[in-house]
């Protein structure tokens, strides 16, 4: 008899009264929760099961919340299926030795801009804003370098870019609309050292730029204004809806902000001090997407629908290098390395300003705080920048950055030790010290990159560092290994809470940087302890006793 | 439309073409395993399954084994359910704070000479013999102790025996049937300051005592031959069967012998020298069922269809203080005493004659190592001894089993460091230490209970082994919670491995020993984690971030 209707019972003694304390219950569930007067609390949840003969079906939909296992039904030449897998998340094998002037770890699969937690790129500073703990915005050292180091990977993965200079005041020169009364001209600029196109749109509606529809949506341009306000807009079109959205680079000192009233609609982003000379290298798909998520309109918007239709400039302003292509990936690297630079202080550190929460008021981290993995991050991406430029700026910058590894987290450095024993280089320098895996090891890929590219005699500390955070790493890594996957740091023994387990995706990345450093360290605790940390993924369990 | 049938596959990345590296795939299962050619080995696992509309049902055979969870079907007012729970095990709350002098913790529910095993009971020692490591066998303190404390803990659970006291020589007087030739007579007997019966058989068949047919199996006696051989044999009754199975003690140095030819069957336990007096205080069930595995006959044997019908003595020899009852626990406790205090080492310790492999050849120990938890099991039941018997040897021996304690395991004691800084006290003293938690804390039981009942004045180092100890207790605690269950052990760090996973009894053990400990020290991380792993037990398991 097929598919008996049978009730499935699941019986468990719990502590608690309080169903959300109980086993893992899914919340649809506990509607039909009943537990018993007495201590202990028996808990007895009801599902609906099948039976036939002597076995006895379970639905899915109980298990898959019960033990965070996905399944899905799909289909398999013809037939149907279910699968079901325990992780979401991907393990990269790498090929050959990891080389600090390649790619980055697998980061050019990385779309830091698009993230949620990505306010916009700031059209001042070229970086992405931050809102992760704090909904106002701030600059995250590990966000700029990992947007930078993201650019880095994929100019190396992608097609080299199509790019098509429109003006650039002197050879390439463009079919500007000027209407009457507005102006433009070519002139030298003594600044720039190069000719420059000169605008004065005086009080006409602006002078326009019609531009062949294309699919490529990178923009760059260096711009300044000699008047008090002015602006460049460039209007996109959405082919479907056939509507127009501007996008503006103005003067002030907004980040961004988007006009929506009464029918017209804009997305400015604020230039700042607009009479300096910005350079601008702008993904205005990324643009319009930002501002459509401030206004409410959601984010999605496809890339391949949109087309630049035309392009204006109101006020008196210089224009140079306007250069249209379909990515311009170094041009953002850059952007991040020259906001590394500028943001570096004394100590060599780059101080995040907002305050960061560990643990529910345990170890809170004051604005002002170094993270060793801001700090590796950074150096991963600065050394690249001095390989590929040659410019000892970068050098000087990525060499300064080691210096917060020297300093104790409890003096403002990020440097922690494991039973005053064993070094270690802190993601979130509190006290007591957290042990954050993941962020210790892309210190120790900083710190690795700086020795690989740094002239030998230049390198300063970088081996020391890089080698007692091996040994540290190499000696506590079992402490991360729950059997069943990973925790993401040690605050269950320094601060004695439950261990703060590693979801997959954190997971995943322990082990994907345990796979870049047994390209480089032949050691074979290694590739051992990653190869079962991959068994994890796939449901395996370490044996108990 | 119910029950329609559907393939279940199970699809996992796998690294190994190793079907039992997969996964925790059941082993039936493996029979239909399908893996891809190339890496990454695409696992695929057919189950049959269930489907009806969007839901899918999962067969419970397979999940059992997958995720080693418990279930089976019950009636429930007349409904059939189907119970599902995650531990086999048991928590012990404790309503009273623990008493020294009182029950250990919830050893009246052992039954240590019943265990697989425990090969028998020594006549010449009254203690187990273990074969758990060395399968000719061997006394093992911790089992020892624990035979002892168990008894000791039944003799407050349980009602007060019934007992009879059968022959005296003196007071009370048996009707032996004497055969022609053989003689018996009541004397006093100079080194017990009593009167014995003597009794010779000469060439008769033996002389024997009818009994009036009881359910009390638990026989007493002291007993010596003056002859150089002779035997006093119990013939127990199997009602159903109506068959007689004898029971003898010889002259032998033999521990346990069978004898089984043509229809003669016997179990003989050596009494070793036997001219000189021996005590003995026997469970006759527990020695027939121990007869019965060793010559094949498996140890299903019901204790209530047990019946004595006769006793029989041979050669020539004295008896005294012939006693059966329902039960004589103080008996056996003090038999274990007796056997710890026989066998301590000028160090204070109980040496372990056999060899322990530790994780497949890493740090294993030699014959004659010591146990902190041996150790510590055997000082809380000689305190109990010198508490119910006043006897100062046995304060002595417990005080004397402290001196390992401040020893290195390096060294042949039992005390290693954690990290150089938090002492532990070993219950496999490896290089490098293993830090087994059980074997820990019931090493601080046994110093708690040396503080409790040795004169102030007497106990030496007792409080500061038991303040540092609980210290590391209390520091180390989190490295073994794995966020769903607790390893046994720390030797994933100090050896390097994969977690030694507890398994549901150790882990329930290590809830029942914070539970006590709660009792007596109130710091609440002791309740916390308790509270923490009683939740895994019923499916819980630590948050992911």
């Amino acid at each position: 008899m097929p598919g008996q209707r049978r009730r499935c019972i699941i019986v468990n003694s719990v502590e608690s009264e309080d169903p959300a304390e109980i086993a893992n219950i899914p919340p649809e569930f506990l509607n039909i929760l009943k537990i018993s007067r007495t201590p202990p609390h028996i808990l007895e949840l009801e599902i609906s099961c099948r039976k036939e003969g002597r076995e006895v079906f379970i639905p899915f939909s109980f298990l898959e919340k019960y033990y965070e296992v996905y399944g899905k039904l799909t289909k398999n030449k013809g037939h149907e299926q279910f699968e079901w897998s325990h992780s979401y998340s991907k393990v990269f094998k790498p090929t050959t030795r990891y080389n600090s002037s390649g790619m980055f770890m697998y980061f050019s699969n990385y779309n830091v801009e698009v993230r949620d937690r990505v306010k916009c790129i700031s059209a001042t500073e070229g970086v992405p804003v931050s809102t992760q703990w704090e909904a106002s915005g701030y600059y995250y050292p590990v966000q700029v370098a990992q947007y930078g180091l993201s650019h880095y990977s994929k100019n190396l993965s992608d097609r080299p870019p199509k790019r098509k200079i429109l003006e650039d005041g002197n050879l390439v020169t463009a079919k500007w609309q000027v209407p009457e009364g507005a102006s433009v001209k070519r002139k030298y600029d003594s600044e720039k050292f190069t000719h420059v196109l000169e605008f004065n749109s005086y009080d006409s509606a602006g002078i326009s730029l019609k531009l062949r529809q294309g699919i490529d949506l990178v923009l760059s341009f260096d711009l300044r204004f000699l008047s008090m306000n002015g602006s460049l807009t460039i209007f996109l079109e959405d082919r479907d809806r056939s509507t127009i959205f501007p996008i503006s680079f103005v003067c002030s000192p907004v980040l961004i902000h988007v006009l929506n009233s009464s029918g017209s609609y804009s997305t400015n982003y604020g230039l700042g001090s607009c009479q300096n000379w910005n350079q601008l290298t702008r993904d205005l798909h990324v643009d319009l997407v930002k501002g459509h998520v401030l206004s409410g309109r959601g984010k999605k918007l496809s890339k391949t629908k949109l087309r630049i239709h035309h392009l204006l400039v109101k006020g008196h302003g210089q224009l140079d290098n306007l250069t249209l292509a379909s990515s311009n990936h170094m041009g953002m690297f850059y952007s991040s390395a020259d906001w590394l630079v500028r943001h570096q202080d004394s100590s060599g550190g780059w101080p995040i300003g907002v305050k960061r929460k560990i643990a529910s008021g345990k170890a809170d981290l004051d604005p002002g705080w170094y993270s060793a993995m801001g700090q590796g991050q950074a150096m991963s991406l600065l050394i690249r920048a001095y390989y590929r430029s040659g410019k000892s700026h970068y050098l000087e910058a990525a060499l300064k950055g080691m210096k917060p590894f020297s300093k104790s987290s409890t003096e403002g450095g990020v440097r922690a030790y494991f039973m005053n024993q064993y070094p270690w280089y802190e993601e979130y320098p509190t006290v007591p010290p957290s042990f954050v895996l993941n962020g210790f090891i892309y210190s120790l890929i900083g710190l690795y990159d700086v020795l690989s590219l740094a002239p030998h005699d230049q390198v300063g500390d970088a081996q020391l560092l890089f080698d007692q955070g091996m040994h540290s790493l190499k000696k506590l890594l079992p402490l991360f290994d729950t059997g069943s996957g990973t925790v993401y740091d040690l605050r269950h023994f320094t601060l004695g809470l439950a261990p703060n387990i590693a979801r997959w995706d954190y997971h995943s990345t322990h082990i994907n940087q345990l796979l870049l450093l047994s390209t480089i360290d032949s050691d074979p605790i290694l590739t051992t302890v990653a190869g079962r940390w991959i068994s994890y993924m796939s449901g395996k369990r370490a044996a108990h006793n």
